[in-house]
């Protein structure tokens, strides 16, 4: 009641970003109506603007304002390499560390048997269709290292093995500038079994 | 490049709310437009409505949309004592403490000399206003307890002693819950020179 209603409207509106709790909230709230109004009016503006502008890439998935994304339509990217994700989030992870410069499949999902999100659910199809174009040699695949996301790997790798591409899964190990004293002993023990020779 | 454009210019937007680096704003981005495009544009709604409608108190500086705010004009709350804040955020603070039922006057600053922020800048003339209205008995002062806000403190109870007023602080101790071993030193010291008769 001693909040005025568009303000309490706005921390609520807030509170629904990922990570952002009731104390957050209210902290960007005033923040944007003490010292950045300027900013509140541009949030305002990209967030209506991206919502009307941004849709999927007809070919991979990934975010785009067009029929295809960049890098789809890029004539730069290897397209004998096809990297599969689960998120576009994760096509921009990936574009950030800058070591990969072929094609991406999202497959905006992960297999969740217990959800009852099966292959068909995640359309698999479209990616054996995508995967299977002729140009594709070879399929890294991304997905998370959590339990669904390595059955969805498992999943994928079988069935892309199958259909005569190679198959790689990005690696796990110690983090870049990890020491073993901060690291889980599960990444260490993978780190151990995965071990590769020194050149 | 990859990135769409107004999914780019959101995540810059975002980045303006405080507390929120890039990995965040990014997060937030794909967030928003993979699973909660409502509230993408809830959010924009907000903040276009908020930025409009809110306005400072013409009484204490608070948030409001009215020329008064909801707690300056209410007949319930106790118009003997009156709370010095910093910020329009340290008003909801202390109201969701559920401690006080006086009214409140808000700085919106603090004195810094270094930046040039004088009892000038702050209007503290205005205080002195407010605070000699012949209803108020009492001050508290509730500025953060920082360098500045404790020298602002140190003006403001000078000032407001000098004119008769009864001025009190808000204490400074180990939070509810605290553990002396987790509390930095600093605190637990002052918490032991500013300890109290047991009752």
């Amino acid at each position: 009641m001693k909040t005025p209603s568009s303000l309490e409207a706005l921390v609520e509106a807030l509170r629904r970003l990922p990570g952002v709790g009731p104390k957050s909230a209210q902290r960007m709230a005033y923040y944007l109506l003490q010292h950045d109004r300027e900013g509140a009016q541009r949030l305002a503006k990209s967030l209506g603007e991206a919502v009307t502008r941004v849709r999927h890439c007809d070919k991979c998935n990934n975010f785009a304002e067009e029929p295809l994304c960049e890098l789809c339509s890029s004539a730069r990217r290897d397209a004998s390499i096809l990297c599969v994700v689960e998120m576009p989030g994760d096509v921009a992870m990936m574009e950030q560390a800058q070591a990969y410069r072929g094609l991406y499949f999202v497959l905006l999902g992960r297999l969740s048997p217990l959800d009852g999100i099966g292959p068909k659910e995640i359309n698999l199809d479209r990616l054996v269709k995508r995967a299977t174009d002729g140009q594709v040699r070879e399929a890294i695949i991304a997905t998370n290292f959590t339990t669904e996301g390595e059955a969805t790997a498992h999943y994928i790798a079988e069935m892309l093995t199958a259909r005569g591409l190679k198959v790689t899964r990005i690696a796990r190990g110690l983090p870049v500038g990890g020491e073993l004293e901060h690291v889980d002993s599960g990444t260490l023990a993978q780190s151990v079994i995965e071990r590769r020779p020194v050149d």
